[in-house]
């Protein structure tokens, strides 16, 4: 089986794959004949197996969620996974998968098609958070992991998280589900629907047939800074930037003249390069298209098919694309459901990223959940 | 002088003008050679010519702010401003200015500059809050009119009532203030940052020398729909929208697929074509630059210029542009300066545009603002 990447989609050097043996039937139908899903790991499984922690990412990140010997490079969730750290890497297993349809090791729409020998870019096939986390419970299967100690995801890796636990319900013991929903709300659904649209309007999208090493630059830095607005909170923002103006205004036209302007063109250039556009619109679209209500007669009907031991839902008040409401309606749901769940609303002013900044609200959270007394034996 | 205006700037049937004798000049540098300020009017100015009401407009209205026997179509106010409406028309004479800058008769980057046969464009000079407010000082010394009744504003043209309450303390008697600030908030300046950069990446902005007929729609059309989202609020387009549906998908991919996606390019449709880019530019521009500050050592310093009788402060809980914070804030800093306030929270569910939607909650309140007791001698 030939897979092969497309620049800028790139695997890191801790980076493993799982190739499946089967082709993959999507959920809303298309049939990816050779699927490669890619993940890290750090920690040792132990004897028994069941000390494995499951991690799905947000829609940007890679597998890569902490350092380690074979890649020291900073992790996106550094502070919290390692040894000693909150998800303590000397006790727990923990595996982090690159989600099907992005471009850092799983196949997606960069990755080459083996049929035409181009990308699939918007040839790809539909891809839904399920596709997400069935690719998942096959890293599980091939490390012949039956039961995750736990199954742990941030905004699109909770979405994911939670279909793993109602799909699985068996197998999944611990649920930690941060900043996530049930299913995506109108005004999430805009600002993503936008984002899609800004960098589709890039001439150099080109209807989704760009060389992969022409991106369409532009549109990816501007919806990257529609992202950022929808990430971080208004408050955070008055606080750290207010009305302050930088000190060298740019010569054209409308260009930078406050401090917040230049932030975010700091950040989204950082961003645009390291990303495929085709990858990003179809895990945007997946958001979208996500109701866990599909899996039951309501979402009630669905999170009561979850067997996990205990749920533990964490929520920020300052997120207004995940809003705290959400993770209520969560909590209430599957405590309706008759689950054992606890249900947490922080007080960090970074927004819907506050799982990624506000180390000190997130650790001591997440460390709790799993330095439970009852997990011990796991140590 | 020949103030001539490009497509698809239009005046509306029942628009005046003012047409300045001398040159204007403008806050931060240039001056214009030739200044018109369109305006309409409704009511009659007494004899005494203290019953005028002096009204300013957000970002993209007209003069047009209630039908007339001279133009029947609605305007944008329809239901505040009319016989017998909370704006009552058969009491005051109302006046409502076309900002400078705008495209609805007043000068602004879509005039024909007559030194060059051609519109202004990028080469208007920077435009502030101030000299909107100043041209609207410029059409009450037209009319004759020393010291209005009331000036009235919402939205940007809040901010333009404040400056202006600020600059002529003298001649305001009371303030009416819906959903502003005293200077722009960080997050505000990066909406409106993305929608300027949005627009300017549109290759049909053309560095902002494109030809009257044919303006960067597609940069408009997206700039509109970053404008809806932060004009509405999440709580609404949940209410109205949540997850559903539209019933035909549309074909090209990442098309739309939900009713909030729609519901967003309808109206983002509607509106562009109406307005002129650059004159967006500049207006957008110029309520980043607010800051009341620049009138005084301090915000409080600036507001206690004003003299009027009476301000009324309204705001609106779930407005994340300009947040209920600010309009607190504005009070507060009134209050300081040993002004008479009244601070109105209006648990509207529109957001900032509020104003425009929710009759029931802003009709009874602007009612009573013209219908005290002491006013009764302007019947």
């Amino acid at each position: 089986m030939a897979v092969s990447l497309a620049a800028p989609p790139r695997t890191l050097p801790a980076t493993r794959f799982v190739d499946l043996a089967q082709p993959f039937s999507m959920r809303r139908g298309g049939v990816l004949s050779s699927v490669r899903v890619a993940y890290e790991t750090w920690g040792r499984l132990n004897a028994a197996r069941d000390n494995a922690v499951l991690l799905f990412t947000g829609l940007s990140p890679s597998a890569h969620a902490a350092s380690s010997r074979a890649d020291p490079a900073p992790g996106w969730w550094e502070y919290m996974v390692g040894p000693g750290k909150p998800i303590d890497t000397d006790r727990f297993f923990v595996v982090c998968v690159n989600s099907l349809g992005s471009c850092f090791g799983s196949t997606g729409p960069a990755t080459i098609d083996a049929a035409t020998g181009k990308p699939y870019g918007v040839d790809f096939p539909e891809l839904t958070i399920e596709d997400i986390a069935a690719a998942g419970h096959e890293v599980m299967r091939a490390l012949a992991i039956e039961r995750p100690h736990a199954v742990v995801g941030a905004s699109m890796g909770g979405m994911t998280a939670l279909v793993y636990a109602v799909s699985h319900a068996r197998e999944v013991e611990k649920l930690v589900i941060i900043s996530a929903a049930a299913r995506a709300s109108a005004f999430a659904i805009a600002i993503r629907s936008l984002q899609r649209e800004i960098i589709c309007s890039d001439p150099a999208w080109a209807g989704g047939h760009y060389a992969p090493d022409q991106q369409p630059l532009m549109g990816m830095r501007l919806a990257r800074k529609l992202g950022m607005i929808s990430y971080r909170s208004a408050q955070e923002w008055q606080q750290r930037f207010g009305h302050h103006e930088v000190i060298t205004r740019g010569e054209q036209p409308f260009g930078i003249l406050y401090e917040i302007e230049s932030y975010l063109d700091y950040n989204a250039r950082k961003f645009v390069g390291g990303f495929d556009a085709n990858c990003y619109l179809y895990l945007s679209r997946s958001m979208d298209l996500f109701d866990l209500a599909a899996h039951g007669s309501s979402v009630k009907a669905a999170l009561s098919k979850i067997q996990a031991r205990r749920a533990t839902i964490i929520g920020v008040a300052s997120d207004v694309l995940f809003p705290f409401d959400q993770q209520q309606e969560l909590a209430d749901s599957m405590r309706d459901a008759a689950l054992d769940v606890r249900l947490l609303r922080l007080n960090a002013v970074n927004g819907h990223d506050s799982f990624l900044i506000d180390h000190d609200r997130f650790a001591p959270v997440v460390r709790e959940v799993f330095s439970e007394l009852r997990d011990r034996r796991l140590g």
